[in-house]
């Protein structure tokens, strides 16, 4: 059954990463992976074409796919646009949405070759491992009511934090799963000293805790998650949390180990269909320039094959291929240091290809 | 006229650290200072006794202060209070909100005798110097409508996230005003790409920026501004954040430093009332062991005098006699290392007093 990916290069640096990493999707058909891939517009360049960052051709292709590969999306030519609907970063809140793209998998992990990159300390991140799973289609970012309105003669804007029990206990299980196959320790991230919707995701997940024995659940404080973070953050195995936090402290976290150029991302749904994307963003400044780093959408063709196409093989194939580049001293200006050869977006395409 | 200040031990270490800071104060009296110190119940040690974190008589005492010193609230104890509006936290907020205190000023610098204490390279937190200006009563921790409620056979958790352009220009003017006393820089966060209540915080703070032109303006989305705190956070000099964003971005940064345990913090209203506090929290896995750093709240005592009495060289002799006691290599085991002596609580406070 030939399965199919959709590729959505988006804005930015989008197009030159997913153009490398399609390569390494045609080399994988050529070693026997059975899949049609087609192309589609979203965010700002989706915008700029349809007037909508998510229209309705790219949406359908999207529900019919398989597994999507998103390059990055938004940029400061469409950050002044009025209407908030019309933003790119709404095609991309769109697809979570509307595929119910509920379980974001955002790994944090430090490749050895680059752990002097990181503004920690090496001893700090050397092996560091965390996955930080991160609820995607709930939360502030969906909840109603929201906007701006004038009340008692002034503008006044707001929205609204809001999680069911039954979205909490889903994404309590998607991480509680993943903490049973790795470290078997879960911290639940809330701030359940002030805010009730996280007093409620606090319960649910005490409640799911007894359903996986093997795993210790703890929980912290956001804040507090924040600062251990960059203090300690080999202390994490698995941590949960709801979108916005989510949001916050997996970006840190990334950031962290000195490899964000580097780090794939999953957004999955209750039937397994995966977005895959760099956990980077856009980087218009450097778009175009074929200077960006490829590795972290490569290396979501990797995550794309293990989670929703179950080609564990080809899978480590691509990472063994993007470890060996390392190994040679490839580097992207990003991830550039004394001693090592920075080469072009392009070039490391070639080099992972070579390798693979 | 002599100055009213309450102290407010509060809870886990507050009361070991205060009754430091409160020696510090004496000492200050003995110079000619003309304040009446008075003590009064907060957190969880009000619940325990009066069952409130915040007492009607705490409350009156606050409010009759020109000056509050308080130590920290909350701890485990207290936790599995049902009732959220019993926990210690809301003993705190509840002094923020009712003495209007809206300006939270969070200082992140690193001490040079420190920065080798810090997580990150030293080089990159060397001369660290950066003001986190938060809004302190108002957004997401005192949204309405906010709690638990069944809706379709299910509990949902809901708080609302809400901003008024009032209280929006409120904090964006102490914020510009701080930058103009300092490097002249303004880093507003927001997630405007998102929330629309953002989109409305980062207009005002744009209306805004005509008034003092001395001033650069610029604006980052909170996950940016986390990753940007994480990789280079010398590129900060004010920045500016609702009360959310900024409870977790503060002790991001004041984790960086590696000085966590030395910055002090203020909490303004109109009048110029204020709050000092330490930054750090209430640590009860340490309480009561004579072992906490109290120069985080020695130095609130310094911010107190210098915001609030209009005391600078008092002020200045309070730093000055704890850098003095830095360069003399004493060190609370938090930020203790190899050469240093590690001393207790209160020799601490015996090595300040002594060099005042
Ligand atoms: C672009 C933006 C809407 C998005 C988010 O906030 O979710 C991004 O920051 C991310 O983490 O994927
Ligand atoms: C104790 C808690 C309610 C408080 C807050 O979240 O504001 C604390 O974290 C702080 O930053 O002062």
């Amino acid at each position: 059954m030939t399965r199919k990916i959709l590729v959505l290069p988006g804005d930015g640096i989008g197009p030159e990463i997913t153009a490398q990493a399609s390569r390494i999707l045609a080399a994988c058909q050529a070693h026997g992976l059975d899949v049609e891939v087609e192309e589609a517009l979203v965010g700002g360049a989706a915008y700029d074409e349809h007037g909508e960052p998510l229209p309705a051709v790219t949406l359908d292709k999207a529900r019919a796919a398989d597994a999507i590969l998103l390059g990055a999306v938004g940029g400061p030519k469409w950050d002044k646009l009025e209407d908030l609907a019309k933003r790119p970063e709404k095609g991309l809140l769109g697809l979570r949405k509307n595929l119910g793209l509920f379980a974001n998998l955002r790994p944090a992990i430090t490749y050895p070759q680059l752990a002097s990159a990181s503004s920690l300390k090496p001893e700090l991140v050397a092996g560091l491992d965390i996955m930080i799973v991160r609820e995607l289609t709930g939360g502030i970012y969906f909840g109603q009511p929201r906007g701006i309105e004038v009340r008692d003669g002034q503008r006044v804007g707001f929205n609204t934090y809001v999680y069911s029990e039954s979205e909490i206990e889903r994404i309590g299980r998607v991480a509680f799963e993943l903490a049973q196959k790795r470290g078997k320790r879960l911290c639940s991230v809330d701030k359940a000293n002030v805010l009730e919707v996280t007093i409620l995701w606090r319960e649910v997940m005490e409640h799911l805790a007894p359903e996986y024995p093997d795993v210790e659940l703890s929980h912290m404080y956001v804040d507090n998650a924040a600062m251990q973070l960059v203090r300690a953050p080999k202390q994490f195995d698995v941590m949960v949390t709801g979108n916005m936090f989510g949001d916050i402290l997996s970006d840190a976290a990334a950031m962290l180990t000195g490899s964000i150029g580097m780090l794939p991302s999953a957004s999955l749904n209750e039937s397994g269909q995966g977005m895959y994307e760099p956990c980077h963003g856009s980087a218009p400044d450097i778009a175009g320039k074929n200077v960006a780093n490829p590795l972290a959408t490569i290396l979501s063709v990797a995550m794309m094959l293990r989670y929703t196409l179950g080609e564990p093989t080809l899978a480590q194939r691509i990472e063994d291929a993007v470890g060996k580049v390392l190994d040679d001293g490839l580097r992207t200006a990003d991830i550039s240091s004394e001693g090592m050869r920075t080469v072009s977006t392009s070039d490391m395409g070639d080099a992972v290809l070579a390798a693979f």
